[in-house]
């Protein structure tokens, strides 16, 4: 399993991703799931993902066009005219993958999908964030739905929607986040820290701040000790019920 | 898709389910999903349920010996010498009833599966919660795990997680259910209101309090309300992360 989160603010765009893959619980191990592709002044495009790591490094591969001699390499996303064809593409890369998996006739005890969310800026065009179905098709987040969930979305969802606001500092956004995925690992062994974050800022055409926050990181326990007794006192501060 | 939960206390057990079935997303309909057998200073058993409504509904029937005449009925959990034993009367019944509509080759979009939870005491025994599997077997609450959730989970048990203390009294225990369910029902919209709630006080061997809070219940619009705003002060509590 997998959870990752794609967050559009007003200044900009948020990614987290965790970083544990297992086939069976019994076999777990640590990848990264964030990938970036930047052309500084002119372009930054972050792609998260979720579900089969065979499909999704094949896809990243292919869109670093790693079939070709390392000096022909230019990858098809720095020559995209903007964000929207930049979302074809990775979605078109997507279902070719996978149905290569499906017509070979082969099986696997999970299925060959793959989850995407796409976000980034173009030159030329406004901060953008797609999610990417594994059937080649993509919606686009707006005013009503601004952050896109994959994978084992459930536990951390109520504390997203709850305080998600789009006025939100980038550094009060990785809060937000970190409960959410906190919540999450708490409850699902297979999400698991490392916790790889991004931050974009509009208009900026650079990587803004990009890091990994570790199970032992200082802030990151903190935020869930921390956590706790917050909820605790939240609860408190409600009216018990009267019987 | 429904929403229960089975708790136990150190002064007793408490229950609460939601009333919401659907057969697809344009069909949803209300059904108590709570059943009681109560004996006043014997025994109170308490049944919630989540999976298949045909299924839930034959089991309870036949707990209920429907199939008799009204005056030869005796519902046979009634006559259980112990928890343990009604456990199993309920998880054979439930079993067979599951077989037999496997057994006609019929199909169903969705499974004839159920899932259930039983507590309550017996007369001669300790106050007992029971989760029951469709294949008939069942597991018992305990210190370590000392409340089950059928049905949509996922949503609701962060704060469960959270804010669960086995000093819980009922009133407060209540508070912490309904933010549950109130979390859980902001995101699926197959579980909704009126939930049914019952207490059970320990060696008191009859039902404590037992009620339905609707939709537009003003200590649930209190809660709803005063959460998110509870959750986002709990949010600013914590430091922001420093990029």
């Amino acid at each position: 399993m997998t959870y990752c989160v794609g967050m559009a603010l007003d200044r900009g765009l948020v990614f987290m991703s965790d970083t544990r893959t297992n086939a069976g619980l019994d076999n777990i191990s640590t990848f990264r799931k964030m990938h970036v592709w930047e052309e500084p002044g002119d372009r930054v495009l972050v792609l998260i993902n979720a579900g089969n790591l065979a499909t999704t490094q094949a896809v990243v591969s292919i869109l670093e066009e790693r079939t070709k001699a390392p000096e022909d390499r230019e990858p098809s996303l720095m020559g995209a005219p903007s964000m929207f064809q930049a979302a074809r593409m990775v979605a078109d890369v997507l279902r070719e993958v996978i149905d290569e998996h499906a017509q070979t006739g082969q099986r696997a005890d999970s299925t060959f999908n793959a989850t995407m969310i796409l976000g980034g800026q173009i030159k030329g065009g406004p901060p953008r964030l797609f999610l990417i179905y594994p059937e080649g098709n993509f919606i686009e987040a707006g005013g009503d739905t601004p952050f896109f969930q994959i994978g084992e979305m459930k536990y951390g969802r109520p504390i997203l929607v709850r305080a998600y606001d789009p006025t939100l500092s980038f550094e009060a956004a990785m809060k937000l986040l970190v409960v959410s995925f906190d919540s999450t690992i708490k409850a699902n062994l297979t999400v698991g820290a490392p916790f790889d974050y991004l931050f974009y800022e509009t208009d900026s055409y650079k990587v803004g701040h990009i890091g990994r926050i570790k199970q032992d990181d200082p802030y990151f326990k903190t935020i869930s000790q921390g956590w706790s007794n917050a909820l605790k006192e939240a609860l408190d501060s409600l009216p018990d019920f009267e019987s």
